[in-house]
């Protein structure tokens, strides 16, 4: 089955709210096995709902409507599709005596305007609000299905969750589910992945193979239709296989997860425990890994020395290594192995990291920008530093560098 | 003008990322004085883009594209424009020494699919990509324009911003050219902001006033057509003055400054030297801070103490003030103050700031999620510590108190 996702609703077209809506609807649908082949955004206008619907027909089988069912003169939905399919419109009386009650229970007097959200397409099966007032509506003609849906997401979702996959469900009889997994890599730029790939992802239609961008991370989606999630499992397993003799070195997870989820959870297991000594990225790895809730278990702290004077008073670094004719400065590899060591022995935990080097956008200390040295002090171990040249905007090289350490440290960690 | 957004993506489709670059060019096209009657969004499928090319030149005179122009077999905006219009493809010379110089400079070896990056339809306007590799393109044939834009939001920003402006200026061609200001606002919320310019926004037709949505940020656009700048921000000017009397110890900036560029700039202009401390913000404020170019002057540096242990080691504060019974522990008023006053002394700077709190998902200390205290210490003045109580998830919480900090902080640099 082919979907289409309407969302109305002017306020979008304006760019004044997201439409989240769209990517959770897609998620479900994708996940009931149905195929989402458009979005469509159209404003609270009449003939303009009429045209999308007009267009959303010649194309899909099943159209998902969000938004337009609330009392105000500029909720369309129901009155426009009801005229496109010349059917009435009638009261929903479960919604009606709930319209009813709140108002009465809140001494407000009910303005005529609120008894539209009871409105109900007539030959339509009403779906209950649990979140709100306005009642949704799933319908079927002509071999096209029509379900409306409430536009603020604390009412769309629960109404999608409940009686709305049911009614879909009714719709469907049956077809296999999808099921998919999310291959995450690190240390791999994406082109270069998808060449490795390029005869999977190209060549096999069962499971699919699909790269997947997400800002700053690279992924892939493995996903198949199979009638149990064992059996789908044992399909993805045999591909993973494949994808793994190629590229396991940069497969850090099989799930949704991040690098520094992975560096926590790895960090846990082992029982041991990390601080962190930055300076050209400026608090972004401790940013990074205490985002991870419950991290503090794993991450002691870090400094982050933005000046010679504070890695000399907090690090303890002489300054004659950071200033001065023929001293190594800031940038350089020593510099990374001593923050890196200093700041472990400080915190006494069993990993000290570093960050130094030039983010821009002038150079420094005669370096240029994008030279920058990661440190990896292990406890019993000896340092490892490496020296990367990245390219990019000051925040693009200090988010590079910062998941080139996570990457380096995912790997001492799983060695 | 009529315009139609099509962002081309099978991972919009999926759920797999939001579409964010809708807002953000509704707002920017709505800006120029364009009106947006429909969004699109469709897979990376050519027959399909073709479907959406077909029913977006119906009913729109402008069709913007977003995504499809990277160097995968999925990338296929271009191909499918080309093929659409009839015209050929050729090489951007300037994009593809730029592909060139970054491989070269890396010493990767470039694969044949990074080519298709510098890839312009022929008679189309390149637009170069400063962010990124994909050059973009803007074109015009028989009264439709056509402008094609990457995909990722941070490449796809300024390429909007910057030469697709400057291209969708030159084809809206005579009528006076839009001016705006964007007005920043720190410490109030969105829809307080909105109800005490309410009577503004809706009743004022010239200017404009428009609140402007933007993650995490307060903002509205004041805009104007006019024959001329100096003409134009006479208008803005006096529009702004109104605002000013309503809600002026909110505004920051007149530009689209963020509040710690503003936080910099005026620890600049004043020559004085700040440090932070911090704990439940795991050194976001830092990163922040350090985010701004050039900040290595203002900025000496911070620490993370994300346990008692570091916060007693690297500041100094007494075991005995974090832990035990009847200590105040780490999420107190007088730790904030602590954290501050040493990190402002060790780094012998000008102000030492901190944040302590409990950013959840659990509490901490018997003291409830959302419960943060922001300290500034400020040589030769009182201490001062804010108490906040926060909702939202860990990370809102954490962004939520930064931001609360930093604009405490720019209270005391323009008081």
């Amino acid at each position: 089955m082919k979907a289409e996702i309407i969302a109305v609703g002017t306020e979008l077209l304006l760019g004044q709210i997201v439409n989240t809506n769209a990517q959770f609807l897609s998620q479900e649908l994708a996940a009931l096995g149905i195929d989402v082949y458009f979005q469509t955004v159209v404003g609270d206008n009449p003939d303009r709902i009429r045209s999308a619907i007009k267009t959303a027909r010649a194309r899909a089988d099943l159209l998902v409507f969000t938004g337009g069912l609330g009392p105000t003169q500029d909720d369309l939905t129901k009155d426009v599709l009801a005229a496109y399919l010349n059917r009435g419109i009638s009261i929903d009386k479960p919604s009606m005596e709930k319209i009813e009650t709140l108002f009465s229970s809140r001494g407000i007097h009910m303005v005529e305007s609120n008894i539209r959200q009871a409105h109900t397409i007539d030959g339509a099966v009403p779906l209950f609000n649990e979140a709100g007032l306005a009642v949704g509506n799933g319908l079927s003609e002509d071999g096209t299905h029509y379900l409306l849906l409430p536009g603020p997401p604390r009412e769309m979702k629960p109404m999608m969750e409940g009686p709305g996959k049911e009614w879909l469900r009714s719709v469907l009889g049956h077809s296999d589910p999808l099921y998919s997994r999310l291959l995450k890599f690190a240390g791999i730029g994406e082109s270069n992945l998808e060449a490795q790939l390029i005869d999977l992802i190209e060549g096999q239609s069962d499971p699919t193979i699909a790269p997947y961008a997400k800002e700053g991370e690279v992924a892939i989606r493995v996903s198949t239709k199979a009638p149990t999630e064992s059996e789908a499992n044992r399909k993805i397993d045999a591909t993973v296989e494949r994808i793994k003799e190629r590229v396991g070195t940069f497969l850090y997870a099989q799930q949704d997860a991040t690098l520094e989820e992975e560096v926590v959870r790895l960090l846990r297991a082992s029982r041991r425990k990390l601080a962190s000594a930055e300076s050209a990225s400026g608090g972004l790895f401790a940013e990074l890994i205490t985002s991870v809730p419950g991290s503090s278990g794993e991450f002691t702290g870090g400094v982050v020395t933005y000046t010679n004077e504070m890695k000399h008073k907090l690090l303890g670094i002489p300054m004659s290594q950071l200033e001065g004719i023929g001293a190594p400065g800031a940038v350089s590899e020593s510099t990374a192995a001593m923050m890196a060591e200093r700041v472990r022995e400080l915190a006494d935990s069993d990993f000290g990291v570093s960050v130094t080097g030039v983010a821009g956008p002038a150079e420094s200390e005669g370096k240029p920008v994008g030279l920058v040295y990661l440190g990896i002090a292990e406890r019993g171990k000896e340092t490892v530093v490496y020296t990367t040249n990245l390219s990019g905007s000051r925040t693009i090289i200090r988010v590079r560098a910062v998941k080139s350490l996570l990457y380096r440290l995912w790997q001492a960690l799983t060695k």
